[in-house]
């Protein structure tokens, strides 16, 4: 786990105040066994915004602790910030396109999604879409990964992906899956406003959002094993999307 | 780095034996200002498999040691045997299919190698191509990444990847590099007995390679970032293949 461009807040203060600020917390970490009221109320804060608690040991915290004060907590975000839904639809108005988003479902390597805000920038999608839970956000890694693509390509992190399908869908969005056991890409019209969904690496696209989506394309495969890695099976997808964008 | 799957082979007979037996060596380590007998008969086989030797300090040694007895050199090797060109027409021809191989410039980050040789299985090529100096080999983290793609796709390691182009464009096959200057891909007609090539990370497929080329295709771009990821780049084109296999 890299740590440059990422950024730690320490102490009990300064992490409620990050929560009420609506700071986006990547990962916040709490000294196991810490019960005292600051420590609840920043727990309470963390659920509110699905952040991802890892309790750990004193040792772990004092490793970690730039200012050495964590006071039993330290909070993880990053130096990217992340952009609103309303920048996607104002980067596709502004190069006159319809709307081109690809939304990922619980992507859960940095280099992947590093990887995929890489592609969706060279592809011309007008943003990515990341879920607040579970999955990884915005670090270092990512940054790096991405080769500057960070940048300039609008990463939106939502509460719902499911709601947020349903919203994009009365913009006049519609959303295409990719799970193996969708049509054949090359059979599908995938011209227009439209969504691509990604899934997490082991397990796919999840069935909440799978089923808010309108169409499920399928990459061809003709290997020994079964499915490919998540960035390049989004670039396949985008690339396809793109080829009939151009014709 | 990791260790897993990957073979140490440490003291100087041998390593001296296993150079002698034929072993691919992909990374030699010598003890700092050692030149007696042994060590420059290892540093003369190395020289003529083109493997990369690393000078470093005893402590280096040491560490890396797993026998507490080095000599003063210490070669890996991977776990994974390579296989031969003869490997991939045999493949294709098991499946009645005008051979496809993949050949890979210098990559250098084993995530990206396994991931191409992961993707290769899966689009259907019978192959991967890979040079002896300078790029990544077969090491654990590639065979992680490959998803286990490299127990059926055979990856080959040839001394010079323009003769090898040479010489399996006399068997028939034509080659086409992936470059930004190149004709759009689309617009290329990329049936038949195909090697595809993709270039290094940072440099591209370099000059000699490329000129024993028949086409150079890109990928359309139209974003702010000048390159896809190299596992992406390949999926891309890879499976541009396929679908004009496919039509």
């Amino acid at each position: 786990m890299e740590k440059v461009n990422e950024f730690k807040i320490e102490g009990r203060n300064a992490v409620i105040e990050a929560f009420r600020s609506g700071k986006t917390i990547d990962r916040l970490f709490i000294l196991d066994g810490c019960q005292d009221g600051p420590i609840l109320t920043i727990k309470r804060e963390a659920r509110k915004q699905d952040t991802i608690i890892k309790y750990v040991e004193k040792e772990r915290l004092d490793q970690m602790s730039v200012t050495g004060k964590h006071q039993g907590v330290i909070a993880v975000t990053a130096a990217y910030e992340y952009s609103e839904l309303e920048d996607i639809f104002k980067l596709a108005e502004e190069k006159g396109e319809p709307p081109f988003v690809i939304v990922l479902d619980n992507i859960e390597d940095p280099h992947n999604l590093g990887a995929i805000i890489r592609t969706a920038n060279i592809v011309g999608a007008h943003g990515v879409i990341i879920p607040k839970n579970r999955a990884v956000g915005l670090t270092a890694t990512v940054a790096r990964t991405s080769a500057g693509a960070l940048n300039y390509t609008p990463v939106v992190k939502v509460t719902n992906l499911a709601t947020t399908i349903e919203d994009l869908k009365k913009r006049g969005l519609w959303f295409v899956c990719a799970d193996m056991d969708g049509t054949v890409m090359y059979d599908l019209d995938l011209k227009g406003p439209i969504g691509l969904v990604i899934g997490n690496e082991g397990e796919g696209v999840g069935r909440l959002v799978k089923e808010k989506c309108d169409y499920v394309a399928s990459i061809p495969m003709q290997g020994d094993i079964d499915s490919l890695n998540a960035s390049v099976a989004l670039g396949v997808l985008a690339y396809e999307i793109r080829r009939q964008r151009l014709r």
